[in-house]
């Protein structure tokens, strides 16, 4: 589980930083959260494919977080794409999306679905799970919590072969399938698997002011990544234009008990990121300011 | 005159290489030649502002020719733009211009006016003109022809100081007034103006097969920006989808007699653009593949 920050700008790009937009990699398949205006750019920069981009999650339709789309879409048809793409968001995503997809002369072949999902709301898929909370901006806006799903534990293979266990069976214990040894002796999977691990979780909250909703839906989650677009100094247009200071998303994140907080969706005001840190310290000590092409891995507690 | 080439990508960004976009600065304010995605950001990398451009043409209403249009517009808005914004294009302009500036929740408060232009059509400003001529592509699109208006003479100060002109009344003189010397004696403006200097001419192919039509309206012009998405070993491709060859586009500008020839919107299939030049020097020998961000003073003849 790999996050890669594509975009950490606030409302429009600067010269170093472009519209939002976070790929999560989920090893089989690509999470895309938001799709600012140069999103397909940005992934050429990364490591990330984006041809493998099975979903995307847009919080909110202010041009900053879905103007990507079309571009995205049209060069995944260039490329001879065929699987279907699935584009998730608030009320309104199908007609916002069928209107910035027709609004030229397009060739997209394979299958686009759009979905509107309601705040509290759960979609599962085979790996993980994405669940929505009601953020509180200007318009309709979701945060997003994608849990990946509990995993088996651990393969001993030292144990295993001090069971007599034969290299060959390894693959059949590993996907939970008992095995008999050479010499007769049945050998259950519980006996050379560790315990369960928990699915890893990541929060994003997309543009909001902070949120007891997000609060709750972060809760315990290995990466909060928060909005931060002002510092305290200009709380008064955080909160009438419905975003949060550093303090604000520290906040959230110390109350939710979450493990890493990345903070995103800067002001152009603040070229220097320093004053966000260290605001953001006050409230929660590990608090990292993102930039863009970052790489994060997720790892297991 | 001066020519900002914002992307010089076809169909889709490289890392190197943006989608189309050409900045023409014609001193009083900026024309904006395309529009594709991430412009907005490409003009952050240039010495030209945004929020100069008075006026925007749209060759087609393919994705990596106006996607930028939004983000553009909406960064305008912030900005504080009150000035309006004129956009044109082919026909379907104003439908599909529309559809993309209304395909989320937008707050531009500034005049936007949308015009659809015929081929063949010419359309006067107070500095200069533009001309459409029909372009050979897949969709209705069009190739464009900016004619700065003549312009006076440059104004010879020796001479007038020989006159005996004192040098507060220069300012008359070069504005075309006569004025009278401390001795009483009557100085013309054209005893110390030169002669009227033609405008600078620039034409823009946007997307086409190599045109009878573009070569018609590039006659003479002191600067070519021609399509050359392919090289003459790609040509069943260019022909089936309406680009030009690098020898396809040399071949016009030296048809058109044109005294400058820039390629643009290169196939990714070229990240070294040697063989495009090298090929283009067949037929036009100074030809020059653009790259993203060239800069080029437009010389008066």
């Amino acid at each position: 589980m790999q996050i890669t920050f594509l975009g950490t700008a606030g409302s429009y790009p600067t010269r170093e930083r472009n519209p939002s937009a976070i790929a999560l990699d989920m090893e089989k398949d690509v999470l895309l959260l938001d799709c600012g205006e140069g999103t397909q750019r940005q992934f050429y920069q990364s490591p990330v494919s984006f041809m493998r981009v099975r979903r995307i999650f847009i919080t909110h339709f202010h041009g900053d977080h879905y103007l990507g789309l079309p571009g995205l879409v049209q060069t995944m048809g260039l490329n001879q794409r065929t699987e279907p793409l699935d584009i998730y968001g608030p009320k309104e995503t199908t007609r916002f999306v069928e209107a910035i997809l027709n609004s030229g002369y397009s060739y997209t072949h394979f299958p686009i679905q759009t979905h509107e999902i309601a705040p509290g709301e759960r979609v599962a898929f085979d790996a993980y799970s994405v669940t929505a909370a009601e953020a509180r901006h200007s318009v309709p806006a979701l945060a997003y919590r994608i849990d990946e799903k509990e995993r088996r534990g651990r393969f001993k293979a030292d144990e295993a072969r001090a069971l007599g266990v034969h290299g060959s069976d390894f693959a059949l214990l590993e996907e939970g399938k008992p095995v008999t040894t050479r010499t007769g002796k049945l050998v259950l999977p519980e006996q050379v698997l560790g315990p369960p691990r928990p699915g890893r979780s990541v929060v994003y909250s997309g543009d909001t002011r902070p949120a007891p909703e997000i609060i709750r839906l972060a809760e315990e989650a290995d990466v909060l990544i928060h909005e931060a677009t002002f510092l305290e100094e200009l709380k008064s247009l955080a909160d009438a234009w419905g975003h949060s200071t550093a303090l604000g998303a520290a906040t959230v994140a110390q109350k939710a008990g979450v493990r890493a907080l990345y903070l995103t969706h800067f002001s152009a005001r603040y070229p220097e990121l320093t004053g966000s840190e260290a605001e953001a310290h006050q409230a929660y000590p590990s608090a990292i300011a993102a930039h863009d092409l970052l790489e994060l891995q997720v790892h297991q507690r």
